[in-house]
């Protein structure tokens, strides 16, 4: 049976939550006084639909309604999840919460998207004050898991359970703090990043972009795959926690950050954290844990590269510059016409392998993808041709996988024209690490209008280029396998 | 001609430099008196070598040599840029300066990898002052761009040019500091939100896991992409920086972190943080950054995912989950053998569109190979299978490319087993949105044991059920474009 949700205040956090219920089938019964509710919740709506089905490899449910409606005891019937997201006015939220509970179902759930306030503050009052519990999202809603639950001290277990459930199907992580505390855990990280970031603005150190710039190339990368103590316990190396601490506690006493309330750095506290610390990470080694962070760094910046942002804009500005004065940035003309043409010279990276190591099946499309548009880009057809309307676009691809290939191995790919006239372009091109034969490819497109998405004649200057190449390899020895269709005898 | 730089102190960081320089071409020379230091720089530098080089599509230049010196003397010989990363004590760094220069080219750059001193502090008592500066970098220094380069007043135009220069060219960003102030920019973010986790873990509010997971769950991953100021002027909306900073100026009031000391949020603070934030990110709409955080976190995150960890590791947990009771979940038995076997049912994600919001070329393999796996899985051929030394290797793939596709599309994949016998299996792939065919994939694989890497016959139960869908599906149609070759006439 479809489930139900009720939000109550919509908005970027409540749309967010919403989205994230309809997404995953739940119906959404929402209240909001504001007029532009449903334009602005429609609005969340669809940055999720574009962003959040493809998060994981399988198809998430049909999407459910969202409705709207005039008042709290409508929204809120036959809802087992009730989520509050009005301003942060306690006495907003108060009011809010004795109008949800004069018609909600008891055993519902009713989770609060407050940033600051404790549960026991906003169960003041209530009718059944362990209905209401913290359930502190982060933006944007619909992507990011993390979810502070907090029940307080009146808090029913059955009900916790019920929550944490909850937000586990809806592909979030319950953070379940026992103990309540103004702002929670994260937005307590923030305030204190917020109040020193405020400070070097103020006194003129650095820009909102140089701090911004600060945090996105160098920690931030870092803590959106291990967070604070993980990361310190690799830092430490093989002495791990209690070395960093040992290296890193004098500077609690030193002005390095305007918060210099400190808690005493005693033995109890060291032994604490080296203690959790080794609960939490102990089951790998530092040299495993190295390689686990390198491989989740690589695969991040390797994914900012492909949107070129961050980062990953840094690496392909370093890229522009590598390729000058290498065959990767040669032009048509500077290459013979009578020789297969260097197409790809790269190492296998990290974000490319499996479990093994070794180059995954869909990397060696990639790769040759990336060889065909450096070949295209040698004979004109680049990022300008292509932004005035002409490109090639890929029909037939037949690949053979002839041995296998480890990441951090150099790969050359050299690319034979087989035929080049009008709109057509077949190309073969073959793989290797050094002298070893790893794959060919071979790979029929078709030139393109951008605008019909139709074949097309490409510009005089491109199909010249093609056809020096098609002339100049016509020489060349037909490779074995060219032509080959599967299951046809060798 | 070959570069020359010297790594003054090995350990995490001056490897970390010293494999940096290397293998973007640079000879490297090393001094340092720990006899363990060319056991401990060849640990970091193996850690580079299976990391660095792939992060660009590009091959690095050759690795240059890597040497070790007995004096400081010799090591800075030829060298155009000096690196100190020796212990966090000022007379250790005043006595190496000293020796530095008494031996090094007055042209090089000494830089300084110092956590916190001033370039001012640095510089006491030197020979050429303005030749040395805070160049402070963020482990693992072969990855991670960021590296604080702060000259202090000192300072001199042309060497504080050629750092930055220099630290582009090995894919670097220099945050340039104009101002000095201890621990410089990034590590007092890190100041502040280490001591306010030693309050949270000291008070018993949250264990150190509990604190990296509301790190890397939440505004970690955030922090990756966009800073601090870029994120809460995305969550400010439509109205922007001024009116995130009206809703949560009142915070830096309360009681939201130890960090109590807070500048006075005047109209002149926010006015130049709103003017600042103008400048660095004004030239996108806020709906903008919102789809270029999102296509950003939908890449890391599903970066992650093949990396089974952090968010990734959440959503994995999510999909095993969704999978059961679906026909992803479903088992040979389950399936009738005399129709094609639903083998994907999946949405085109952000992260495999190219720039015009397409399916790439390489993400078909990818769909088809994720088929693949999920048919072998149908049969038997499951991880555990797979653990215990048999699989099944592509060798040979025929795509058509037929229609396009756009991210947020849902995917269905239908497969066709063609020959099922011995050691063989040929399989035939079609995939569709709704009942417009996109593409046909056509794979012959050849079971083999992962321990020879040779062909074998696969164990009898997964034999078994792949002969029950190839004799099931002897009797379908065969499909158009069945054993087609490139080139063929059709």
């Amino acid at each position: 049976m479809t489930r139900t949700a009720a939000i109550i205040g919509g908005g970027v956090i409540g749309g967010g939550w919403a989205a994230r219920f309809a997404l995953n089938g739940w119906n959404v019964r929402v209240y909001d006084p504001d007029p532009e509710a449903e334009r602005k919740i429609g609005e969340v709506m669809e940055n999720a639909r574009r962003s959040l089905p493809g998060l994981t490899d399988v198809a998430l449910p049909a999407e459910a309604t969202v409705s709207f409606h005039g008042a709290i005891a409508e929204a809120v019937a036959g809802a087992e999840w009730i989520q509050e997201s009005v301003p942060e006015r306690l006495e907003i939220k108060h009011a809010t919460f004795a109008e949800v509970q004069a018609a909600c179902d008891p055993e519902a759930v009713i989770g609060s998207s407050t940033s600051g306030f404790k549960p026991s503050e906003l169960q003041q009052g209530a009718k059944r004050a362990g209905q209401i519990m913290v359930a502190h999202p982060f933006n944007p809603v619909y992507l990011l898991p993390l979810v502070e639950l907090v029940p307080g001290e009146a808090g029913e277990a059955t009900l916790i359970e019920r929550a944490k459930a909850t937000l586990s199907s809806l592909g979030m992580h319950a953070l379940h703090l026992k103990k309540e505390i103004d702002a929670h855990v994260a937005d307590r990280f923030l305030e204190a990043v917020w109040r020193e970031a405020l400070w070097l603005v103020k006194d003129g150190i650095a820009t909102t972009e140089e701090i911004d710039n600060a945090i996105r190339y160098g920690f931030g990368i870092r803590w959106a795959q291990m967070g604070l103590f993980e990361t310190y316990r690799v830092a430490g190396g093989e002495a791990g926690m209690k070395h960093f601490m040992a290296q890193f506690g004098p500077a609690l006493k030193w002005p390095w950050t305007k918060l210099i309330n400190v808690p005493d750095f005693t033995e109890e506290l060291v032994d604490l954290i080296a203690d959790q610390s080794d609960a939490q990470s102990g089951a790998h080694s530092i040299r495993e844990l190295e390689r686990i962070r390198d491989n989740n760094l690589v695969t991040m910046m390797r994914g900012l590269k492909a949107q070129n942002w961050g980062a990953g804009a840094l690496l392909n500005a370093q890229e522009k510059v590598m390729r000058a004065g290498t065959p990767m940035g040669a032009r048509a003309a500077d290459l013979p016409a009578d020789a297969p043409v260097l197409t790809a010279e790269r190492t296998v990276p990290l974000d490319w392998t499996d479990y093994n190591g070794h180059m995954t099946e869909s990397r060696y499309l990639h790769a040759f993808a990336d060889a065909t548009d450096r070949f295209m880009e040698i004979i004109g057809c680049d990022a300008e041709y292509i932004a005035s309307g002409g490109s090639y676009f890929t029909a037939e691809t037949h690949i053979r996988h002839i041995d296998e290939v480890n990441a951090g191995a150099v790969i050359q790919i050299r690319t034979q024209v087989i035929l080049g006239e009008g709109k057509k372009m077949h190309l073969w091109h073959e793989m290797r690490e050094g002298g070893r034969l790893l794959a060919t490819g071979e790979h029929f497109l078709l030139h393109v209008s951008l605008e019909t998405r139709k074949p097309s004649i490409p510009a005089p200057h491109v199909e010249e280029a093609l056809v020096r190449f098609a002339k100049g390899h016509a020489g060349l020895p037909r490779p074995e396998g060219l032509g080959r269709a599967i299951g046809a005898p060798r």
